[in-house]
C-alpha cells in the first residue's frame, strides 16, 4: 500500500464545506470522484479536518492510501487538476510514511479570517471577506486577543453540534493585521473546536467596535458558556491557511 | 434636469459585459432596473465605454439625467446598493454639470491586465487572471510594451465588429509590475479600440515567452494588420481601473 498526502488550495464558495455528504458538492466528495477516475478504484480522503461549508483553504492537507497509484506521484496533481473544477486545485502530492495520517498527525493548524473594514463592500472582497462598515479599533481587538493566547478550555467559543473529548486547546498565536482597509486575524492553535475560530473573531469584532473589553473577552473564556461569547463570524472570511506536521 | 454621475466597481464574470442586451444580465441594465426601483422612472445610463462579457472594474463611471432624483445623491449609492447583487457596488454619486457625459467628456482611461504566472493557478486567482504555467520573461515585455507608447493608429490591435471614425490612439503608459507569481500590465490610452488591450496583453505574452522580439511586436503596429498580433487575452484577466475626466 502507498499512502500519498496531497496538498489543495479551494475557494470553498461553492461548497457545502469539506465533509462528504450525500446529494452535495463537498471538497471531499469532488476530490475522491476525480481519484476515482484516474486510480480507478475507491480511495478514502482524509483531512486535517472539516472545513464548514464557504470556508476557503489555501493550504489543506489530506491523505488517501492505495495499492496502486497508476500515475507518478509527481504528475498527480496535473491529472487530478484537469479533471477538477478550478475552484479546487491540487497543489502537490508527495508518498509518505505508512503512518501518517492527516488528521491525527497534525501538530497545529493556522486559520486566517479577513474582514473588510471600509462603508462600502468592493465586489472582489465579497466573496472572501466578513464586510464591517463600522470603525474597529485594532488596538482593542488586539488586546483582547492577548487574552485567549495559551492552553484554556474554549468551551465558550465552541459551536453546539460536536461531540469532543476534550474541549482544551492551546492557542499558539493570535496576529491581527491591518492593511488599509482589511483586516487579518491569524490565529494559530494545536487544534480547533467547532466554528471556534468564527466566534473568537465575532467576540474580537465586538471588542474592536468598543462593545467588549478586553477583560470581559478574558471572562467569557472563564465562564466556558457558548451564549457569553460574540456571533460566529460568517464563514466566507474564514482562511485555513496551512496544517503543521 | 439634474445630472448624475456615478463610480461602479464589479466583477464581471457573470454578466454579459456592460451594454444592455435583450434577455441578458448586463451591468448596465443591471443598474438601470435599480435605478428605475427608486426614482421610479426609467433613466437612460450612459457608461464611460463598454467592457466586454467577463471583464470587471474598479473605477467604472457613468452618469444619468432626470428630472426628479427623490433621494439625496449622497444617498443614493447606499439606496442602491441594497437593490443590487453583491458584484456590483456603486462606490460614489455625485451631482454634475448638464454638459457632463461620461464617454465624450472622458480625458484618459487605465486598465490592468493581471497574469498568473504559477505552475498551478490558484483557485483564488482564477476569476480573476489569465493563468500561464510558462515562464514569462518580464524584461522582454516591457522592451516590448515601449514600442507602443505613443500617438500610433493601433489598427493591428483591434478586434473586428466595431465602427470607428479612427484608429488613432495615443498610449500614455504602459508599466508592467510583477509581483511573487503575478504579472501586472497596467495600459493608459486617451481611448481604446475594440479588445485593444486583450490584443496588446496576448502580443505582449508571447513577446515574454521569446516567440516575438521588441522589434517584431513594433512591426505589427506599423502593419495596421489584426492577422499579425498576438491572441486576444482572456476576458477575465481585465480591469478597467479608472476613468480620466
Amino acid at each position: 500500500m502507498q499512502n500519498i498526502k496531497i496538498t489543495v488550495s479551494y475557494d470553498g464558495t461553492n461548497y457545502y464545506g469539506w465533509q462528504k455528504q450525500k446529494g452535495k458538492k463537498t471538497i471531499q466528495g469532488t476530490l475522491e470522484k476525480a481519484l476515482r477516475r484516474i486510480l480507478k478504484r475507491t480511495v478514502k480522503l482524509t483531512g486535517s479536518g472539516r472545513t464548514d461549508a464557504g470556508v476557503h483553504a489555501f493550504f489543506q492537507c489530506a491523505n488517501f492510501k492505495t495499492d496502486k497509484l497508476l500515475v507518478p506521484v509527481k504528475k498527480l496533481p496535473y491529472v487530478l487538476n484537469r479533471l477538477l473544477p478550478e475552484d479546487i486545485r491540487v497543489l502537490n502530492a508527495e508518498e509518505v510514511d505508512e503512518g501518517f495520517d492527516a488528521r491525527r498527525s497534525a501538530k497545529a493548524k493556522t486559520y486566517m479570517y479577513v474582514i473588510s473594514n471600509l462603508s462600502v463592500q468592493s465586489p472582489f472582497s465579497a466573496r472572501y471577506s466578513w464586510h464591517i462598515p463600522e470603525p474597529l479599533d485594532v488596538t482593542k481587538m488586539r488586546k483582547a486577543a492577548r487574552t485567549l493566547i495559551g492552553k484554556h478550555d474554549f468551551r465558550a467559543f465552541m459551536s453546539s453540534g460536536s461531540v469532543v473529548s476534550s474541549t482544551v486547546r492551546e492557542v499558539k498565536k493570535i496576529v491581527i493585521k491591518k492593511k488599509n482597509s482589511q483586516i487579518m486575524i491569524i490565529i494559530r492553535a494545536d487544534g480547533f473546536l467547532k466554528q471556534m475560530v468564527r466566534n473568537i473573531v465575532g467576540t474580537l469584532v465586538e471588542a474592536g467596535k468598543g462593545k467588549r473589553t478586553p477583560q470581559e473577552v478574558a471572562k467569557i473564556l472563564s465562564s466556558r458558556d457558548r451564549t457569553k461569547a460574540g456571533i460566529c463570524a460568517p464563514a466566507h472570511g474564514l482562511f485555513l491557511l496551512s496544517v503543521d506536521y
